[in-house]
């Protein structure tokens, strides 16, 4: 019901607490005053995809990367405030809620009334329909009160993920031109900011004045890249599941008598279930990349578990704790192609059932993982062999007890942790300064983000810089490919990446020797309080950073020597600069070279 | 394996800080000296039930309430200390684990230690098994170390939850005599503390010097009497069930069109639903009790859900909560009546398979109520008739969608709240000052718990006075009954209480109005760090500060009315008595001659 978007709610008193938290902003954007740097005009990741790319792209490809700095200001702020122009943002929940939302919000909120007091936020109410249908909720102090830090998209709601259609292009472009916007922000994870850059392109092409933002929402972790650290609600989903899968390890522990089967969240990828193992050491997790990787069948996966279940029997362990990623599902590739058929069948609308299960197509017409009960299936698998092998006495250990569960929903409407809250209050402000700068297709950034807020770098990145094409074959079999459409794509869990090497460092111990760990219920205060996911503090990111370190080099050369340098200088550069582009270009198009499409 | 008992663990930084936390002890437990006053002998609250209950218990029943008082010490600290013998006592976990046991083991071993250093608590490795085996851990600071304020049982490990047979109550008898105990406390629920009157008796009968003492824990909080106002770890289980559907709440308001059937762990009775209802506002909550009370079928139960779903998508509302207690199935007549035949079915070991779910006997014989998914059942139920109203154009909303979820193992292995930390650790002080007194068979208690600590009253309680016997009727529609052994049994929801009227006072509300209110995570620090369960603050409890109160006026009136008073004061005593006696008498026998068997 429209009429309950944005009413203020009854709170509890940590939620109380929590509205009156104040983020605090990276020292770039303080003051009133923020100085954006532009860098290089962007390339894409996957040279061959360059030239579709570009055909999709021709208006918003190749723009610059923008950094955004602090104002060694010497006019005075007021004068600064009064000089700009008030503006119009639209903003919109588009996908899956993820904790920290709000904040996104608020933070643009602040921004633009710092910036301009008579600047006018709409949020649209439900979703991308909302947009549509050009219904919104004018953003004040009033009504943010009850919403700051607090989790949920119902401020203003959320249906559909979709900008895809003419239809909906065209309705999105009517309402941005109806309200007058100078902005609208995409809050949502991959398939969103696709959208956005699509959206952003569709708008240069109509001489639109609406500049399309989009910020990196989203709790399956997977819209990471050069420029995207983190996801807003990924900190806090892995806390809320670990936390949990910690009670079930100290609840195996007590009891000794029952493997727990544990499936998460996430999508297609494994981030959160590789995040939440770091943070609470499971027994065993197996991550949808390795199961891709090996091309293992359930039945190989099922063995890997029993021979599991078996050497720890030997050790006199009845219990466990096995973290299951609802995407593995789709890596088995016998189970893929059931699910493919499943798929055909669900929309010849024959209603099929399976195990007791309903399947509703998702709204990116992917059958929705999440109903399937991969967990139960892998138990009766690993029981009935266990079963097989105490009868046929190769096992001699306890008669095997599972007990699934499935972490889902539960999680997703968390209170925000601290450090998405953070995140997403300073995406918001972030979302203002592109506007001002009037870039268009960009999405919000932030880096070096396992440091403090205080060393926080800011900046945008166009979002074509992040798209490859996929090339689907039509039937197997057949050498017919057609061509996907430009998007960014969920990014894996990298199995080169430290994160993946230090669960390798340590699964055989977390395997054998129940090293449990209980990081316990999210805090705000106290130790934990300011605890980040583990993936991201051992990764070396921060990207941005390099190239712009990457650029203060080249100046350092290029002012060394300037005209009227030694000529033993000038031929030491040159010797030494001819190395470095060799060695570069060789790198170059040897990675590119092990492109499949090359 | 045993050698994993009491072995370091390695701790979170919060858990590290929670096990630095150090429980306060109420007044009356302060310092080393303890006044024990003994007050009237008890009784059982059914007097028909007593002739049984005396059969039952020659030696253990009709003791008095102990309460434990302050010592104005006028002796040196160090002198009373020297005069108490060091004694032997012996611990073991019964039945499923709850946050907070450990802390049991934490007190009892404080007080024994401050009381005598020379005193040895052993713990029993393993539950009931250990007993039986003699498998011990001296418990020593060092081995405390990582489990103060921690969750699970897994410092000394559980496994079945009976000491009942002739073989275990023998075998426990001669662990006790083997090991020298003085005492013997054991840490469980209903079933356990029956068990430990039972042994008690057995113990008394065999002129054994150990003196049994019972501790109420158990997370489905139906340990409730005149006595016992709460139970170890219910708390917990609720904060952290009330978070998570806190979570699903805002998950279902944001995406507006799921109804989430969350079904809860608690076993036969409602408690857990009940509290986490008061706590976090879901629409709906469906009691076990209520269902028994007004006889309803599952067809009544789901025709109620589609008849909230119908109103509320008039108010253009498409998404909702409802609560499923685990125990609700058996409350349900026909379903009841199938539950018997599969348990005889599973004696008969048939391997009978009912929905892909694996009906394990439970130790206390009944059907693993957990493993019936009474959620899906009723999601179905109300899926096929909201489709059926779609079609036949009774019901004009959307279409109806359903999410499951079980909250049940993920819960019990968590982190104590702070209530359950403290409760505990009073709880195994007052074992020592139980056993100190020389007391057999009795329950430790604390009342007045919704005040804070230095308000808490200690004392101890006969268990035999929490029994009551059941009769079952042998076959339907014969008049031959069994008579039940004494026992105590699960509280059911008290349908008078007033618990359960500010439930009813707010049903219609919470069912249209969404006022879903979120506590957060369970804190260690701020707001809600000391909230406690509604249930508890809303009850007038105390039942033995009110006994004892009762006692102080009789005992007024007697020094009022001595031999040598007047005539007038006499005379009037004696009136005002006559009536109030008579008054008494009165309600006494009628709340009598409501009971079944008198």
């Amino acid at each position: 019901m429209d009429s309950d978007f944005g009413i203020p709610r009854e709170l509890s008193p940590l939620q109380q607490l929590r509205s009156q938290y104040q983020p605090e902003l990276p020292p770039c954007l303080q003051g009133t005053t923020v100085r954006v740097e532009l860098g290089d005009g962007t390339t894409v990741s996957e040279a061959s995809d360059s030239h579709i790319i570009a055909r999709a792209f021709p208006h918003t490809l190749g723009q610059p990367l923008a950094h955004f700095l602090r104002e060694t200001a010497k006019v005075s702020d007021a004068h600064i405030i009064t000089q700009l122009p008030s503006i119009r943002v639209g903003i919109v929940f588009c996908g899956r809620q993820a904790p920290g939302g709000h904040n996104v919000i608020w933070g643009l909120y602040e921004a633009l009334k710092v910036h301009n007091a008579k600047s006018t936020l709409l949020g649209f109410l439900g979703g991308s329909e909302g947009l549509f249908a050009q219904k919104t909720l004018e953003i004040t102090d009033d009504i943010l009160q009850t919403y700051k830090n607090q989790g949920g998209y119902d401020l203003l709601g959320r249906t559909k993920d979709q900008i895809r259609t003419t239809e909906q292009v065209n309705a999105a472009l009517k309402a941005c031109t109806d309200l007058k916007l100078d902005g609208l922000v995409i809050i949502g994870g991959v398939t969103s900011n696709t959208d956005a850059a699509h959206l952003a392109e569709f708008f240069a092409e109509a001489k639109c004045s609406t500049k399309v933002v989009g910020v990196p929402v989203t709790t399956n972790g997977d819209l990471k890249n050069q420029f995207v650290e983190a996801n807003v609600g990924f900190d806090t989903i892995c806390k809320v599941n670990s936390q949990l899968i910690s009670n079930a390890c100290t609840d195996a522990l007590s009891a000794e008598k029952y493997y727990y089967f544990i499936r998460l969240m996430g999508r297609k990828h494994s981030h959160v279930a590789l995040e939440c193992t770091l943070q609470s050491h499971p027994n065993m997790v197996i991550l949808g990349e390795e199961v891709a990787a090996s091309k293992l069948t359930i039945f190989d996966i099922s063995k890997q578990i029993c021979d599991a279940v078996q050497a720890r029997a030997g050790q006199d362990k009845n219990h466990g704790v096995i973290l299951i990623p609802e995407g593995i599902i789709e890596s088995i590739p016998e189970v893929y192609a059931l699910l493919k058929e499943i798929h055909g069948l669900l929309r010849e609308e024959t209603g099929m059932r399976l195990f007791f299960l309903l399947l509703h197509p998702e709204s990116d017409d992917s059958a929705q993982l999440s109903q399937i009960e991969t967990e139960k299936l892998l138990a009766y698998l690993v029981e009935t062999e266990m079963n097989k092998r105490l009868k046929e006495g190769t096992y001699k250990g306890k008669k095997f007890n599972a007990i699934c569960h499935f972490f889902g929903y539960q999680a997703r409407g968390s209170l925000p942790s601290k450090f998405d809250c953070d995140y997403a209050y300073v995406l918001g402000h972030i979302c203002y300064h592109i506007l001002a700068a009037g870039l268009n297709g960009y999405m919000a950034t932030v880096t070096n983000l396992k440091s403090p807020v205080n060393k926080w770098k800011c900046g945008a990145a166009p979002i074509t810089a992040m798209m490859t094409v996929k090339n689907w074959s039509q039937n197997a079999g057949s050498t017919s490919t057609s061509i996907g459409r430009p998007a960014i794509h969920p990014a894996m869990v990298d199995l080169k990446g430290k994160a993946y090497e230090l669960l390798r460092q340590n699964a055989e111990k977390f395997l054998m020797e129940d090293l449990y760990r209980n990081p316990g219920p999210l805090q705000y205060d106290g130790p934990g309080a300011d605890a980040k996911a583990v993936s991201l503090c051992v990764e070396d990111q921060d990207y941005m950073g390099r190239i712009k370190k990457l650029q203060e080099y080249l100046d350092q050369v290029r002012t060394i020597v300037k005209p009227g340098c030694s000529q033993d200088v000038l031929k030491a550069a040159l010797s030494v600069m001819a190395s470095v582009t060799d060695v570069l270009t060789t790198i170059s198009s040897s990675s590119n070279g092990g492109q499949q499409t090359a």
